[in-house]
């Protein structure tokens, strides 16, 4: 299949997941009380900031689309996993909430944070909203899997925290001081752990046993570092226009991304370099001359090529739990697509 | 019974839900990951700020107490609601967490709070994953009543982000903005609900239908709110050496207590004065005058009359399902104490 094909693929189970899922979410967020709502709403883009409709797209809906995605491949309904794939991207929107607050970042969709409108106080509140009412969708539904859910998906929080807060100690400790296998184990716990958590949980309301769970689960975490890699390369060398984020954002964050990382520990004088630079004020030409010194010391290449080798692996994965890869287009569309989002 | 029977009944029956559940809670904690573990094992005063060994109590497990003594009051074996119990208190100290962080607290349980050793991040994700963890044993809880039990605790919390939500927004608003109407509906679902939702989480574990597992709700929620009541008395009035707190700490935090929204809206010149004392500097002498300005507007015998009417009207729901008073003398024994915890 074509690239071009895939990608198509992938956009429209998107949407078609979007218009499955988004209106489960959108009960959810519309049952929450009064001023949480409002900003849960905003948060969504389903509201502006003073209160009138918005038309926003919300998100991507990529992990409830490995919810479903998941669920077809192994044979199961996907439509009984529509709570389910509604709770796992309340999840993620929960962590998106906490996260702008704990890193400052002031945009996300294109859209001034929650917090930059709210407040700290209420975007920490909506974001505990959230998590509650993302485990409560899962208390509250039928199918015999949720309790296995629930359990997968609180767990996963878990991991999230633990991933955060590594992140945050990351960017105390001095440039040399943070390995770069710390930093792999950073980013598969904050990211690849809910796209694992999403495919395991597709997978667990198609009926799968434990074997096939963790293997769709470690398909997820392997697609997700992979997400993570192409993430970091668009938070130094992505376009403005189309992230809704400043260029070389994460440079002047002084963030310790992956890229950031395989550059510092690289022993190249380009590397020395960039960790000179992170010594300094990162004004606007030093992020030029920090995203350079990235390049130049391998830290992209190096993104590039562990994207691939991950996504390979993602693959192997995901051939023990679907040995029909016919049955698995949707899931390596899906995968596919995160990691070309840069085109 | 004199005062002084049921007191004594009340902490042997503290120390004896301690002792029942704190392991279960140190073996969660002490699951999480990393850095994690230790900013909710010092939380919980388990462990100094440069993690060696602490001997602190944790908390005072009236809510534990409250599922364990429901779940024996209604019949059912209050061994198999440990973990329930240990859910609830894992949900109560989330919220202190991320409280401590919204409203600026700096001391908690005689101890510097989380967020002052640790920052604002670390104490956010800290509470993130203990309300995670909270609902992961329940989700790992084998007993029939677990799914329930997540769905009534999940919504709890959204009712608890809720009260905290309004409680922020208060402080913003002018004195006069704010009922004492408003005031008493924040503060039920700010800490009734938890209350509310320990002594349902019992009900359900005891095999109650819904108009007894509501009404055991109603009668947590009552004594909450009572015990709320007290707790504002005692942020006003208390003794530091007692509370952990400076004298006064409401009032220089410019806190709308109900006391104090009772004051502010009495139409009496004391309630002016109040009011105009707001609109100053909180500083030292000003907190004194503040004081009696809560006194003479009628703020302090108001909410010691709310506190009895709350607390009749907790025995009158206790009644509905627990018709054998005799067997609800530990419930009886919790919601006095938590109401003369100023003497």
């Amino acid at each position: 299949m074509s690239e071009a094909i895939e990608g198509r693929e992938a956009l429209a189970l998107l949407e078609r997941t979007r218009d499955a899922v988004d209106p489960r979410i959108r009960a959810a967020v519309e049952s929450l009380p009064g001023s949480l709502r409002h900003v849960a709403m905003y948060h969504f883009g389903w509201q502006n900031a003073d209160g009138t409709f918005a038309a926003g797209p919300g998100g991507k809906a990529i992990r409830p689309a490995l919810v479903l995605a998941t669920t077809r491949a192994l044979g199961g309904d996907p439509r009984a996993a529509v709570q389910a794939a509604a709770a796992v991207e309340l999840a993620h929107n929960f962590t998106l909430l906490h996260d702008d607050v704990i890193d400052e970042d002031s945009t996300r969709r294109h859209r001034p944070t929650a917090w930059t409108v709210f407040g700290t106080a209420d975007a920490i509140i909506a974001g505990d909203a959230m998590l509650a009412l993302a485990l409560r969708l899962l208390a509250e539904d039928l199918h015999p899997a949720a309790a296995a859910a629930s359990e997968r998906l609180a767990n996963c929080v878990i991991e999230l925290c633990a991933g955060q807060q590594a992140d945050c100690a990351f960017e105390e400790r001095a440039p040399h001081e943070v390995s770069l296998d710390e930093c792999v184990e950073m980013a598969t716990a904050k990211t690849g752990a809910l796209l694992g958590c999403a495919c395991a949980l597709g997978a667990l309301y198609a009926g799968a046993g434990p074997e096939e769970t963790d293997a769709m689960d470690a398909f997820g975490r392997e697609a997700g570092l992979a997400f993570q890699l192409i993430d970091d390369l668009i938070g130094i060398w992505g376009d403005p226009g189309r992230t809704g984020k400043p260029a070389g954002a994460d440079l002047a964050a002084y963030k310790k991304s992956l890229p950031v990382v395989a550059a510092l520990t690289s022993g190249t004088p380009a590397g020395a370099e960039l960790a000179e630079l992170y010594r300094g004020p990162m004004t606007g030409g030093a992020i030029g001359l920090a995203a350079d010194a990235v390049e130049r010391a391998g830290g992209k290449d190096w993104a590039q090529l562990q994207a691939s080798d991950r996504m390979a692996r993602a693959v192997h994965e995901l051939s023990r739990a679907v040995p029909d890869l016919a049955s698995a287009g949707e899931l390596l569309a899906l995968a596919e697509f995160v990691t070309r989002r840069t085109r």
